[in-house]
């Protein structure tokens, strides 16, 4: 057994057997190890991003991490962007990073670069496997950093040599898994701010499935509490029949409205809100209104359920009663726009499906119709590095291949990751892909207007135009073997959902908006 | 006027006139400047990877920079493969990354994260523009750093309170270049070392044009050294009657054969070769035998010329006779393949052709038949970071408009940046992109064996496989508004050369090895 072996092996053994990969010559060894390692699964990806960007999926679908398989440091930098959203989501993920032989860094050689200064700073966890013997021992340590709870990204970096280099026996003994602990002082001040006169919301965050629901929705009974959701999610469960909350408003004006009488907010899987963006007009960062308390019950990367049923116990709060299903979404009459794409989008969804939700100001018509589809649950763009929703797409259908994912995709950020097609082809992954085309990079064109920009010139507008030339989604899913379909009526859109639905694998339906 | 408006004057001031932008919601002020500021270009790219691989070919071509305007840490990170790329050649370029408001940093909102971790290993200088006022002469030091000698990557972080804040007057006083003078001590050792016996052996590498090639050939006419370009040089000017010399070969067994009988190796423009990856059989770094010597004349970022010229004078070297044009290619006869691909590209190719090579292990037959093409000039792939070639062709027609521009790409590598080709269409620049489709990683397979693993089972050859499914660039292309072809057989690769050379603005042919 060599160390690339022995590092595959102490992740199957660990129960991560899925590892997505675009190596180079640097990953030869671990490559020629998937063969002999039984149990473990390689999924490739055209471009690293796309890589990253499932195993966030992967992870937030499942909760363990998958591996990525990546190449040195330009490699490895291709995936930051969808690493710094896992890194927003918790989402636990390992990557291994091929580097040169450790004899052959020295030499400064072409591909050589500072691979830590680029990983640190999406990486909780950082190592390097130090020799062949010890790669089972390294990666089974970043395997349990990613887990957590707080789960997070672990990154390690695999010199050429530990990859080759003979490992011995393998190590079985098993890792060890971070622990976490209510902090009881938190959950105690919490019940006394609840069960004082003041306004006290509960902000959820992360992963926020039923548990966190069903016990936000008690404590509110119990208490006439505040709940917000974050605005941007790592999974939220919904649908009718789930205790639903409102999500906070991304525009920091809308927010801080939303938030004006809060006497004190408590962040539950997350952190205090911030705006988004700093704005001259704002010059504040806090959406909170000045003088009201902050606290964290639970820190993000840790599932807000947790401190939420220690609350309720501390506070005697017993389960609510779910609330009657709103009225399911129908498909809606008129012309396609951005409204009727949701209502239609949100009438179609079958139970128990994964939306994976980069459609930004599109996304505006399903989020309000959505609350009434049966239940299912939707990812989010949640470190606002663009190029998510198709990656992530790919790793919640590898994840969980019985569910219908949708991806209800932007037109501007898919172009990010387009390549994610492919690979939703090799794997016959059952994807229903939603290109919203409005040939815009529409949320900048509202930026220039929020940033007093009214003014500006040709090039400033062209510099957020997608058109000159208009990208055909259809022609590039084919390009990359997926089938696909233009709507420009709600008919169209019916068509082409139920199609993709029906469909075994992938299905592409651009909406011209 | 603002600091947005005052660091993009700086940039026209110092002749800095274009800028490959892929802007979010912290870049607006710059995004509104541009048309504020006459003289500035903007050129949208649907990804950063293709902003900075524009920006290296750009600079490769004009020898001096362009901006490149990216958002935040993420977009940032998208760009960095191809920066890799640039510094490896020592290209020129600056980018701007537009920050939060200096405030918001500390609020840690999703965008939030260590650009200047993420950009110090690809930047030689980096900088911050503290205050509205500091913008141009920010943005001055970065260009001059940029412009050296000795040349290279400058990265700008503009904090959104910097760039809309007032700067009161444009200050305009002049860029203060870095200096270089030559190493007189390096000039006369070399000179020995030509006079006396043994074996010596000149390095070309970076940006060597006529200047280094007639400067090589007249110390080599007077003195019987060896001569090597680099491997992968920035810029190589060859063809018919211009002097030519091998390169070093890519693997490191052949690069060692080649040197065997070195007994002193001078680095020009460049560093001492070193094995593109360290192999275990092999276990060394170095290409030299040992006990070589090995010294720098010029380092990388500095016209080669420049060492050569000296070293001509320190020898009293006459400038040579130019050489005999080798024959033209022509078109060959026979079935399409790598050989005669390339052929005939060499034997279609104008005289000015700017080819950027990116075609891997397909690019055999077009290195070998080019020598006798018209006077042209290849990019090669200089950092190993692949996903170089279709944004390094989109900055050298940008830069070179009345030139023709051929990208000679292979498949797998092009994947990581195709959206280079929506820029291509838009901006109607003159490339004629040539796919070499083997459908395969086939350096992968090539390394696989190399290293011992041909008994690689069925998921190690699916990593390296780019079937099923097929990747149809014809479609991809369409979907990006560029008109394309497969060609089959040299008639048809022909018919489509010819019709790319013909045609204004992009054209694909998709050949089928």
């Amino acid at each position: 057994m060599n160390g690339a072996q022995l590092a595959l092996q102490a992740a199957v053994d660990a129960g991560v057997d899925v590892c997505f990969a675009n190596p180079g010559t640097t990953e030869m060894e671990l490559v020629a190890a998937v063969d002999h390692v039984p149990g473990m699964r390689a999924v490739l990806g055209l471009f690293e991003g796309v890589v990253t960007g499932a195993a966030d999926g992967y992870g937030r679908v499942t909760g363990g991490p998958a591996l990525t398989l990546l190449h040195l440091g330009p490699g490895f930098a291709n995936g930051i962007a969808n690493l710094h959203n896992a890194r927003r989501a918790h989402t636990p993920i390992v990557n291994l990073i091929g580097d040169h032989a450790s004899w052959h860094v020295d030499a400064d050689a072409p591909l050589t670069s500072d691979i830590e200064s680029l990983a640190r700073p999406v990486s909780r966890h950082l190592a390097t496997v130090s020799s062949a013997a010890r790669a089972g021992t390294t990666v089974r340590d970043a395997i349990a950093a990613a887990s957590g709870p707080p789960s997070g990204v672990s990154t390690v970096i695999v010199p050429q040599d530990s990859a080759w280099g003979s490992a011995g026996v393998h190590d079985a003994s098993a890792s060890v898994a971070e622990g976490f602990d209510i902090d009881e002082d938190a959950v105690e001040q919490t019940a006394r701010q609840l069960r004082g006169g003041g306004r006290v919301v509960l902000l959820l965050g992360g992963v926020v499935r039923r548990a966190e629901l069903d016990a936000a929705a008690a404590i509110q009974a119990a208490t006439g509490c505040g709940v917000w959701i974050d605005t941007f999610p790592a999974v939220l469960e919904q649908g009718a029949g789930i205790p639903r909350f409102d999500s906070l408003p991304y525009f920091p004006e809308q927010a801080i409205d939303a938030l004006a009488d809060v006497d004190a907010l408590v962040a539950v899987g997350t952190s205090a809100p911030v705006a988004f963006f700093g704005y001259r007009h704002l010059g504040v960062s806090s959406l909170l209104p000045a003088g009201a308390a902050s606290s964290v019950l639970v820190p993000g990367g840790v599932r807000a359920h947790r401190g939420l049923d220690a609350l309720a116990s501390a506070l005697d709060v017993s389960a609510a009663r779910s609330p009657a299903a709103t009225d399911p979404a129908e498909i809606p009459g008129g012309d396609l726009d951005v409204m009727s794409m949701g209502a239609t989008i949100a009438a179609l969804q079958p139970e128990g499906a994964i939306v994976v939700n980069e459609a930004a100001t599109s996304g505006l018509g399903w989020a309000i119709a959505s609350t009434g589809a049966p239940p299912h649950e939707t990812l989010a763009l949640t470190g606002g590095a663009i190029g998510m929703g198709l990656p992530v797409a790919v790793g919640a259908a590898v994840a969980a291949p019985d569910r219908q994912v949708i991806a209800l995709q932007a037109d501007g950020s898919g172009m990010y990751t387009l390549q994610s097609l492919w690979t939703m082809a090799r794997e016959s992954l059952d994807v229903t892909v939603v290109i919203c085309a409005n040939r815009a990079y529409r949320i900048l064109q509202m930026e220039l207007h929020r940033t007093g920009h009214d003014d500006a010139g040709p090039q400033a507008r062209s510099l957020t135009d997608l058109t000159s030339p208009t990208p055909d989604w259809v022609a590039l899913a084919k390009g990359f073997g997926v089938d696909g379909m233009q709507a420009t009526t709600i008919a169209e859109l019916r068509a082409g959902l139920e199609q993709g639905l029906a469909t075994e694998g992938p299905f592409l339906v651009e909406v011209l908006l």
